[in-house]
């Protein structure tokens, strides 16, 4: 039975090892972190996964925020102009936001509960030889750090050489749910894009804010105010964005109560789209794969990340059950197997980043057709599906002849 | 709904005509012969179809001989040398030997029947591009005819610039079936290789003798000896031959009966294993799609190629049905989902023509462990398995000691 060694104890270790502890394979996790630092640190992402990363977790006996109470069932969506849309798209099964501080700690006890062992300590680019040693295969799983380095940026599709968005995250309350309870995408063409989430946080039933701001668009002050020196002004200007330009969230405020939910609950950033290469061999003749955003990390424009970094270790997990030898054989195996998923992601995502012609109409096109709109919506579990449904204006023409709508 | 047309009514073709037909999407198949003409012509090959293929079969209700009474249950090894080795490897689910001149017209009756439309002609290269713009997709399924040079070939894995084998393969009365009911491969190493198939024909249950003769070898004798002006003489040759190099197929002929079933049932050629890009961009923007032999031909020393040609007809009428267009990404994605199987197919069968020292030893090992060699028996229907088993000699280590076979 081969021995596996993780780094970093994000969703895509984490949901690796509990994979393969399920086959009673020997792995060892290490994270920089304990999961007690994680549940106190700063909030990470506004992480929505979509149904088939829920039906992942139920099958490992993790699925402890269920969807049916923690989860919505739509996209509500506001395109911004002089004639603004609003329609509205179905999942076939819900999706469901709850803080990754307080999901990751939870399946790091599960995790160690069934026999994988948690190290702490920051691993040093320096020290992962020496890790592979000890394991049949090292899986470097470290998210957007620096460790990634090991898997050369590969230019073309997905990658990009500067973030196309700046990211201001944050939980707050005062903002009623959409009803029926969903995601709303608001569109503010030029200034960019507003994702709210209903996320269950520590703090109970909140709502994520994620302004996705184009460079030098307007919205991008907000990713430079001081939130400690003046929480107020804080709170104010995110209001006053929210009413000049995303007005479907902005009815939903109560100007008594909102407010970010505290000082550690935001998160800003900015994230240059990043395909790597799967795998590297290291001295010694072992091989490392790469794994989530340590192998491609994209903008959480369509909220891809996570839960493709849950399909990837799903492939993974499957693939070392097959192999007699983690060699490159395998290593390329993986890289065979996941790449539609993990490309569609990628390439949807950056598409989504600045829409053609032909997406543009894909949107004018579903606030008038629902059926289209539902399939729309979702795919936001098959990225790679909705890849292939929007790669081309034919196959977007195509898509939408399928549902009754002709090119007008 | 696609319109497609499929150049070629063989296994490939045929096969990828009835999975679309089951989807009412119209389908042309040109064939250069009528069903009668294939059904009296000479003998094509000596094809056993594995599970996969029966149940695809069985499942388009075109499975005419069910395996149970026209099949067989396992392979029996014979190693010649200083040491013989015998040994049996059995199948989970029984492989089906029926002549394709009985197999090939049913198929194209129940096409037609279906709905599907048989034009016969042959098609010349320059007419390829104006068929092209009388469908969405034009698949080239003409196996290794001409046509195929459409498909650059690639060199690299599976490709070879010469045939290693030259191939004798007829259908014999007078020799008994094996048992239980099985293939027998029969080696002779430096000289080649016998596969003895018990197969149904027109003239009932007969059996195939395929030698696989290394050129210059001394069997290939048979490749150049003229049947029709001695039949007597052919079969006193083939009837040595088997004496002198195959004992335990030799044994169970009958002298007084022994003989080619007829001169129409002997086939002589010999492969070159080829692998071809998977698709070509036409004049006017249409894409050729390459399907079956006319995409990848492998020597049939391990009964692969029309087995792979349904797989892979399989894998395309799945991405017809899903593809809003039949564009290049539609190519790009056939491509990589037939690949794993396709490639490993054509590893495999270059890896036995060629047996490295690790294969060797794992014919010495298995002829001492039963579990072993029904697993390598049963990977017959998947070979990509097969592959990642034999690759390297690490993994065959490794899969022998996952049946407690340690490495001696
Ligand atoms: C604002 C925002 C919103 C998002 N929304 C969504 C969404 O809705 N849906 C979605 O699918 N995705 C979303 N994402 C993306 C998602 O958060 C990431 O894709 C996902 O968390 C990546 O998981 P991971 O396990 O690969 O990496 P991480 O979650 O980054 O985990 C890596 C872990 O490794 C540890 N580590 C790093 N370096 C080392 C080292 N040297 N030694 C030891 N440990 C180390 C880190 O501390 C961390 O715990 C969003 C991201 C952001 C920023
Ligand atoms: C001796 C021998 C034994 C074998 N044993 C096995 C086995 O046990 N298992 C296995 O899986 N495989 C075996 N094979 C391989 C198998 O026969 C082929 O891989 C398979 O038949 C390929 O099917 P296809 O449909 O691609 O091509 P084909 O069966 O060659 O069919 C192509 C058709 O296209 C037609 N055509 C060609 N050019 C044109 C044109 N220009 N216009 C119109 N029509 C055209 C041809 O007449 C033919 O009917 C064996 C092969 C040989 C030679």
């Amino acid at each position: 039975m081969p021995d596996i060694g993780i780094i970093g104890a994000g969703v895509a270790g984490l949901h690796l090892g509990l994979l393969l502890r399920r086959h009673d394979i020997p792995v060892t996790l290490y994270s920089d972190r304990t999961p007690a630092q994680i549940a106190a640190g700063p909030l990470p992402a506004t992480v929505a996964h979509h149904a088939p990363t829920l039906r992942r977790e139920a099958a490992l006996g993790v699925g402890f925020w269920p969807a049916d109470t923690y989860g919505y069932t739509c996209h509500h969506h506001y395109v911004g102009g002089p004639r603004p849309l609003t329609f509205r798209g179905d999942f076939t099964s819900p999706s469901c936001g709850v803080d990754h501080r307080l999901v990751l700690p939870a399946l790091t006890d599960v995790f160690q509960d069934r026999g994988g062992e948690l190290r702490t300590g920051r691993v040093a680019a320096d020290e992962v030889a020496g890790l592979a040693a000890r394991h049949d295969l090292l899986v470097v799983a470290t998210g957007r750090g620096p460790l990634a380095d090991l898997f050369p940026r590969l230019d073309g599709p997905g990658s990009a050489t500067a973030p196309r968005r700046r990211l201001c995250a944050g939980l707050y309350h005062g903002v009623a749910p959409a009803e029926p309870k969903g995601v709303t995408l608001s569109l503010a063409p030029g200034r960019g894009e507003l994702i709210e989430i209903p996320l269950y946080s520590g703090h109970g039933h909140v709502t994520a804010l994620l302004f996705e701001c184009v460079p030098g668009g307007g919205a991008d002050a907000l990713c430079s105010l001081d939130q400690r020196a003046g929480p107020a002004a804080f709170d104010r200007a995110v209001r006053a964005e929210l009413a000049a330009h995303h007005p479907t969230v902005f009815a939903r405020t109560d100007p008594a109560r909102f407010g970010l939910t505290g000082p550690l609950d935001l998160v800003r950033t900015a994230i240059t789209p990043t395909v790597r290469a799967d795998w590297a061999e290291l001295p010694g003749g072992r091989y490392a794969l790469a794994l989530g955003d340590a192998h491609t990390v994209v903008d959480p424009i369509v909220g891809q990340g996570a839960n493709t970094a849950s399909y990837s270790a799903e492939v993974v997990a499957d693939a070392v059950l097959d192999a007699p030898v983690l060699d490159e054989l395998f290593c390329r195996r993986v890289a065979r197997r996941r790449a539609e998923v993990v490309l569609g992601a990628a390439r949807w995502s950056e598409l989504m980043l600045r829409p053609p012609e032909h997406v543009r109409r894909l949107l004018g096109a579903m606030s008038e057709c629902r059926s289209a709109a539902d399939e729309f919506t979702d795919n936001f579990g098959r990225p790679d599906r909705q890849w292939r449904l929007l790669a081309t204006p034919e196959r977007t023409r195509a898509f939408l002849a399928r549902h009754g709508v002709l090119p007008g």
